[in-house]
């Protein structure tokens, strides 16, 4: 299969996620980066897409400068990365869109709605194709989980835990000059979510796409612990979906002994599911009545949905950047099928995409408002 | 030690919990059951009562003439176990209480508030002493993070994460003609609650024994799944404690793949604990910033408090029954003390009794009118 | 029932096995301790019977007087439990058994193989029953899975894994005065045996006892590394069983971080079985080609051999003291079956005796020759 | 950092080693893939390389004419893996080595121990660096544990326990058409070990490796359990080693419910450490008389040696395909640096060359030679 070519926005040097996009797109070899403006200055972004080994012409001042250039080009990117602070999301992706370039983002989709609904109207406006990386929903597990339930292996839904505890705001890393914490504490950059926006949306987007359901109110209460802190660094949420399940949603980053530790449990009226990010090799599955399963990527017991996601036999770890490549590689399928005038492949309506974006926003809305109202039901 | 002379009141032939208390009374050598009212009718109760090897005179008919004839005879029983369903545990602990005889009830306090009120009268007016078996707070390693936290071992709290999930009630077993279903399940015999009642109280009664903490206000979604159940087996549960933390609480009973999955969470400015019931011979604890620890019973890093709980090494299990031993034993400490006029052990603030009971029937109250009022917020 | 008369050898104020006998045999009420000679000297063995509650005249002042006088009492204890060091379990198990009265003898059987071909001559020659306290035998998994391999459920037996790592006598304990350590590491009273014989006999009992296979012969590197210590502190066996399954055996008593880590593992044809001691509730069971399951205690997929040695539902754990208890009341059933003239219970078959105790008494020896010989293989 | 040239022998359509390789060569972009001889016959690694996307004039007919062209191109490959069976390790190294070109070789060394000498003393007589794919040495923690008892954390060394089970040779598999299975089980191809040869060198080498011990003699027990099966399919093992300490190692293919079970325990005069393959980002670390604490990948107790071998941060869980990455990083730093005229990395000391293969290969044999004398002490 022929590589696509990926251009990056963000991501230059002390960047985490900027990194994690890159391995991402090559472990399968569907990508080749060879443009990018990686900083927040000119000279910074050179000097990134310089040490990245990018050719000097395709190191971009800025977003509008590589979008304008590269849409240009013959041999211009297929894709873009945007992998920006939040704030930053909707400028260089509407650049991009519309000039029918493909756009993979970072989530959450914006900093506010106003921006969010903007991306929604922009992506409706391209040709081009829209992916956003929440990227736990590339797990293979976490493909054989939902699988499992559309199938109705645990039965029709009634109880949903979903978890996302981290520790490293315990202390305030945005005083010590992490840049990590700052923008991430700072709801200029980072809009009206802290710990909900940052890990709380991917709980929420995790535990609607395994069970299918869509939430339809919540209840929030918001709290930041330690002093002099903007947004929210703890969130206990009660959630009820369509259908009739309900759930709780909490998301920590003040929580001592959880280094990123997303979980997620579903209940039916016939078994129940249990996922942890930290050890993603893993599905409990219990039948109700029967000893609990524990089902293991490309071993016995999991299935076609978890083997498409995996590369190397059961026992072989694979672990988040063999998911998040299962974005990046999904979306190369699609963009392909797109390309070469074929239907998109079944597997592309999985991929994280707009609605999962506006979804995210809607679910940080939500939270802010009903904490604001002391914690009283918000419709979604 | 001289043993003490238990009677007890319910837990004839196919009762769990009758046996439990039984076996925990036993285990130290500190009690022995003497006498007995053990079923509902008077032959079943004499039946039992042969059975387990008591004398035919002390095998009665009902708790009234229990409680004459023991308070009557100069080798009657020190105290009386209470093991009956909910309804049945005010009329016979104020029988015992109002001749002087020690109760040990088992839990929740009552069915109903007004029968909490006046047990805490009862109480109140008696010489007596008035244990709740509340046996998680029994456990060790229960001890070791309640002393540790009180220690300030990890600074002040912040956030209580407690879930009470059991899988029994996923189907309706109180159709099944299985007793220990059908009175949990029916609100005449149960009170209020349903999984609050009989596990949420466990939940919210260990963490607030292990932090030292009060809540001051809950917000709770009650559910019953199972068509035709009168009491919630679904409970979700938001907290707000004095000093400013918060936690969540789940009970539920309804989540195949969880026995009897109680476990705590807490959260402070310096560090973590967890703690699981299934497991319970294992505290883990996580200093911020360092390795997280597994701290075993009576092994390294355990402390005096888990030792004086325990009976054998570190890496020999204890469990369930050696844990509601403590409190049987703690209680025999304590009257042992009161008989021969000494001051009561400092152990036996530690032991679970009539607030610990109010407490819960407190939270019961609460979250059974928070969830009429959709999940609105309710003092306690 | 009615319950049995029991009297004890050994287990005086600071000894640990003669605490857990104690409470094992009090846990299902099927043995009433009444008499004693608990200690080394007349006064000590007084002071220990008081202190238990014993009456004053059946505190003796040693074993001879005690067998002499129980045996003359119409109300003489049924059994005896001997919990002395290794090299005074003969002495006392005659006397008893020469008397008719049934004996309960901690492990290994003796010091000696003289001693042990003497107590196998004198349980034949008596009408007693003698028991040995394998304990670990009685946990409701490991009958679990001594019945499912019995069954078949993992096809003819390969391999067979088990090792009981323990790190107490890391440093050298005998030298700081702790009794458990002096007696442990004396071969005048522990026999030939270091940890082959204080836990190395627990893991080979446990093998074979859940295989069902004898062992034919094995290779063993026994070492000492705590400088001065005379008996092996480390061994390494290679086994081979009747049949064709070959094994491996590690014991150990200087592997820091395991506290008690009994642990077996057996492969079959078809299947794979796994049990820790340090979390006993649990049996892991692969059957070949599925995923693999976590059988319960009580729960589902744990059948009714392992539900006869369960008090308490799954979830609820149960620990070293109720597996001891089971062997404890095993005894009970057969001494009680004895007793009334009826044919012993099918159970007692699965109760370790005698053939255990030569069994345990001819493995010692085979490690001690073998590592004499740098390991040559041993017939057994 | 310039990207290094990459040619692959074998490793074409369906073999499972060769797109690990791959992946592992594209992780850190380090590496390009540009020339390969894929397959057995010419036409199958044409069709290989041209899915692969390589330059249709670098696909190969063998290795011999890919060793010649690419050293005569001024464009040729910096290096070559090796991925065929173990029978064809050498022909193709040595063309290589022969011209200079670096060589990156799957384990074990060889099939014979002629052809390992061969290779040694063609790697002695080149001017190219040589690598062994014992790419578990490449896992984070596994060198944090080195690091750490080279750094004397856990004292001097007394017992090293490791194994490697898996399972999926349980039944016949090289029956049923499985490539994998065939040659792995052909002595002509494997050489003549099986279990040890396949994993039982990884064991051995993972256990020398991080103990920085030498075994000195062997005593092994191999058989094989599936019938008509030529090699070993499980292994037992004792070690001695360099120093005093002592170990064992166990290898096996048919132990149900292992899938790639590798596992290393080694204890010391004050302390232990544990490491699992399925579970590669946990370290457990006990100081003696301390609680055991669980060290993770970039988390906190987890130190630079660490770190060095990370991409992400604690709780962003890397597997197998990152570990494998590890080495073809550094095996391109080395080169880098040879290429560059600069002294080799501190690191290069690490990875596994020629010498570990010779070890291997001594090992293999020894076990062999060993059980051929029923498992008399063989020195290595």
């Amino acid at each position: 299969m022929a590589q696509l070519k990926l251009g990056m926005v963000g991501g230059g040097n002390d960047a985490f996620i900027g990194g994690v996009h890159r391995i991402a797109s090559r472990i399968d070899d569907r990508w080749r980066l060879v443009a990018g403006a990686l900083s927040s200055t000119p000279e910074k972004s050179k000097a990134s897409g310089a040490a990245l080994g990018l050719d000097a012409d395709r190191c971009y001042a800025d977003f509008a400068e590589m979008a304008a250039a590269e849409a240009a080009r013959p041999d211009g990117i297929d894709a873009v990365a945007i992998v920006t602070p939040n704030h930053m999301h909707f400028p260089p992706a509407k650049a991009f869109l519309d000039r029918g370039i493909h756009v993979i983002c970072d989530k959450p989709l914006t900093a506010t709605m106003e921006d969010a609904q903007a991306m929604a109207a922009a992506v409706e406006a391209s040709e081009a194709l829209f992916f956003l990386t929440h990227n736990y929903t590339g797990y293979p597990m976490v493909r054989q989980a939902q699988a499992m339930i559309a199938a109705g292996e645990i039965g029709k839904l009634r109880v949903v835990q979903v978890e996302y505890p981290q520790d490293w705001l315990t202390i305030a890393q945005e005083d010590t000059g992490l840049k990590q914490a700052e923008w991430r504490t700072d709801p200029a950059r980072s809009g009206a979510g802290g710990s909900i926006g940052d890990i709380g949306t991917h709980a929420y987007n995790l535990a609607c796409f395994v069970t299918g359901l869509q939430a339809t109110e919540l209840a929030a209460d918001l709290h930041s612990f330690v002093p002099g802190r903007l947004l929210d660094d703890n969130a206990h949420i009660m959630l009820r979906f369509d259908g009739g399940a309900r759930g709780m949603l909490w998301s920590s980053q003040v929580a001592p002994g959880h280094e990123n530790g997303l979980k997620l449990r579903v209940f039916g009226e016939t078994g129940g599911l249990e996922w942890c990010q930290e050890d993603p090799n893993y599905l409990w599955h219990t039948p109700f009545g029967e000893p609990k399963r524990l089902l293991t990527r490309n071993g016995a017991g999991s299935g076609p949905q978890a083997a498409a996601m995996s590369r190397i036999p059961g026992g072989h770890p694979e672990g988040y950047l063999e998911g998040f490549a299962n974005i990046y590689s999904g979306a190369a399928d699609a963009i392909a099928a797109l390309r070469d005038g074929k239907p998109l492949p079944e597997e592309t309506a999985l991929l994280p995409g707009i609605q999962a974006g506006l979804d995210g926003m809607a679910f940080i809305a939500a939270c802010v408002q009903s904490s604001a109202e002391n914690a009283g039901w918000e419709r979604l």
